[in-house]
């Protein structure tokens, strides 16, 4: 099975156990309608890379990992969206979950995405045990507090905002818990080395992002764009100007291929994250600097 | 170390999580608003409980899982609260976290809680590797789909209710949760043996609920009386009238006792467990049926 099978499949058995019969349906759908059709996945590709490097010799763990990053990146989604925050009204090309649900299923369908990511992990923990501590840690400090995504949001409450904290919590914490737990479900003995490539691979996320924000259009996105210029939200291109923001995102890539400790698959990582690197520059500038 | 604070002092290593330099601390105040001072922390006790009960042999491990299950109540009970569902303005004798913080800050501390109930499993792993996967799934299955607690929740979103799987789940699935996870904390061999006195004492746990709902006040409960005969929600009170509840409630009790496993601390989980049962009847209502 190819690296995206494996992980539409592994959301699809995850989302499945929310359809049970007796359980509330519109829920279900709820979550449904967050995970699938799918984005861009780039989280679990990168903790299935990651594992893959490292021996991937617990596969069915690999696979937990990779759709419980996945699953909490779709509840942030959910829970951003709302009108209390980013107030969405669209996202991957349909309406937001409280568009079409409201409001209260959004705020339990985040809610029931977390718990599922967990979830989702202890389901395989026989195959590893002594792995599943690794792993959840690495997962639920990625999310959590202190400096996970639900923290990064957060600063967005505060009077006082801290910048780089924000940028870093709300967007790299999460890549950085996609490379850590790919490592530890593949039982690399340092996991925690594997930290350096994600807070990096998550910058350079954040800079792609705010050149989509800039140059792409809402259709070819998906969702609304301009937003971070309307909101006044800082970003790299507001910083550096489009093609500074083109540059630094190719000195960021560099910087993350770089990072990547030493493992068996050391050599094909660097070439996958190579061409992953390529594919988040717009391709309207992939000419550019 | 007294079962009380040993609670306390599990849930105050939690929190403090959440304040370390560097992470946003109006999240962080919203977390501990929400966790402290105390509740009856009567989910985290029966945890222990049954711990105890079954020999405590890794007592990290079931601190833990108790605190795992109250910061999990915890976030419930924030997430309830918000002007989507209840809009109640106090608990616990102060104001909600969304009146005291605002809505958004209510989400996210919600969310943190939720993550950081796993992230204190995790915290433990080490101490008894191949009981963690069964402890996570234990709390998980407690709170998410298909039957936790967030499925209760949405029921209140569906056209269709389901009422007696809305009260096992909203209520009674926590209660299995805390002596699923304390038995499987403890190492016994059938934790989910464990479920049946955890179903029974929610239900009487509800009906308790709906009691104080009718008979005490604002004051003495520390948030909004009378909420479920304003809101037309199903009441054990309306069903059977007080004095049929209250008889209703000891059946529940003596039915939960019986319910207790073979375990070494046996005797003793039967006579706790009939004095917390005394605890759960109203004062006021104390000598009736």
């Amino acid at each position: 099975m190819d690296v995206a099978a494996r992980i539409e499949s592994s959301l699809a058995d995850a989302v499945l156990l929310a359809e049970a019969s007796g359980a509330p349906p519109r829920l279900a759908a709820a979550m449904r309608h967050a995970v699938f059709p799918k984005g861009a996945r780039i989280r679990p590709r990168l903790t299935l890379a990651v594992a893959g490097a490292c021996g991937d010799d617990r596969p069915a763990l690999a696979s937990a990992a990779a759709a419980a990053i996945e699953l909490l990146h779709c509840a942030s989604l959910v829970h951003d969206d709302m009108p209390c925050f980013d107030d969405a009204e669209t996202r991957r090309g349909k309406p937001s979950v409280h568009r079409a649900f409201g409001v209260p299923l959004a705020v339990l369908a985040g809610d029931a995405l977390i718990i599922l990511a967990f979830q989702t992990l202890a389901r395989v923990a026989t195959v590893a045990p002594e792995r599943l501590g690794p792993v959840i840690a690495a997962v639920g400090d990625g999310v959590g507090v202190p400096f996970g995504i639900v923290a990064g949001q957060a600063w967005e409450c505060e009077p006082k905002v801290d910048l780089s904290e924000y940028q870093r919590q709300k967007t790299g914490a999460l890549f950085a818990a996609a490379t850590v737990a790919g490592a530890a479900a593949a039982g690399h003995a340092e996991a925690e080395a594997w930290r350096l490539l994600g807070d990096r691979l998550g910058e350079a996320y954040q800079v792609a992002d705010d050149l989509r924000d800039a140059v792409e259009t809402e259709e070819s996105l998906g969702k609304p764009v301009g937003r971070d210029a309307v909101l006044g939200r800082p970003s790299a291109v507001a910083e550096f100007g489009l093609d500074g923001a083109v540059a630094r995102l190719r000195h960021l890539s560099e910087a993350a291929v770089a990072a990547i400790p030493c493992c068996p698959g050391q050599a094909m990582l660097r070439a996958l994250m190579l061409q992953e690197a390529q594919r988040l520059v717009p391709r309207k500038l992939a000419t550019a600097a």
